[in-house]
């Protein structure tokens, strides 16, 4: 990343007011640059990221509420996007949302600040609470409406209640990418997963 | 629990040499008694516990390495026993593997003591991988077991492999037990997700 990634741009007619988006930017980029130098989570205060950013605490308090509204932010930036779904079917549609969850694990062994920030929110109960909130209940929400519409549609069972269906769906990535991080995560992962799934653990008849 | 069960006892006909039984139950029951008490694993010292227990500090070493191997003990202990599998087919065992997962979470959740001995435990990473290796992996290994020979039985189908298999077994109770600590654990539990998985997730045809 070149230096001029991490200040906020200067450019434009406007003299002296950046562009709001470049700030953000830039505010974000200096909390995962204050990260890979291996500072803990807990020792990164506004302050310290203000002047990291070149930026007034202030210009940090106007945009986020405090430092775990600010740290949420910067996890997100660091993780791969939402997926789009395809809408096609349940079963594309699930096979999306698991690619994402052995996209999201593959990232957080690849990226040291991505690891760390998570490992390091884990003890941090505000900052674990913010993002559940903001980034793991909506993908949940997600998986649900995935799994609600497969049942209209006819393509899922209708005798076993759509949580515990969403936990066995997503269960099998989640042991593999959260729990067990030395795992295998091969490329066709979420597609077998899901096929599995679908047509069960009993031998095919017929 | 009485205050005799804390203490080494002294009876029987041979004075002052306890039943080494006695010996290992009090030197297990001293740390539960600490950690009841409050005090993170870190600060419980072989010594303490020796204190507590009213034995020697030799005497602990004489039966464990170390102050690991004996949290590792004392975590055995809190725990449920491990299950007997009634071997009648795949589709039992596998319900009682899944219900001795479901009863570990319950424990989890109903125990204060085990509770936070497993949250400590977690940032330790010389006691994570001696639980790891010796509660873990052997019920780890159990389950792959009861999977090979439900598919040499003709139970389970031969096209996906036996690790995937137990992944996408063991995932829903992990999910519920380890990730999401407030989630539903009813009774009847394991014997849905064993049945839905063995039937699989789409609608019945016939």
């Amino acid at each position: 990343m070149s230096p001029a990634d991490t200040e906020p741009r200067q450019d434009g007619p406007a003299r002296g007011r950046p562009r709001s988006e470049a700030v953000e930017h830039a505010i974000i980029e200096a909390v995962m640059t204050l990260l890979e130098d291996g500072l803990p989570l807990a020792e990164i205060s506004v302050e310290r990221v203000a002047r990291t950013a070149g930026v007034g605490k202030a210009t940090i308090y106007r945009r986020w509420s405090g430092k775990e509204e600010l740290f949420v932010d910067v996890l997100r930036a660091a993780e791969p996007p939402d997926p789009e779904l395809p809408g096609t079917s349940m079963r594309d549609d699930l096979v999306v949302l698991l690619e994402a969850l052995r996209r999201r694990g593959l990232a957080g062994r690849n990226s040291a600040i991505l690891h760390h920030a998570r490992a390091q929110m884990k003890s941090s109960p505000n900052l674990w609470a913010a993002y559940h909130n903001t980034v793991i209940l909506p993908r949940r929400r997600l998986g649900l409406e995935v799994l609600r519409r497969g049942r209209e549609n006819g393509e899922l069972r209708t005798d076993v209640d759509i949580e515990l269906l969403n936990d066995i769906v997503v269960g099998p990535l989640l042991v593999r990418t959260v729990l067990r991080p030395d795992a295998d995560l091969p490329d066709d992962l979420a597609e077998r997963v899901v096929d599995t799934l679908l047509q069960g653990l009993r031998p095919a008849n017929g």
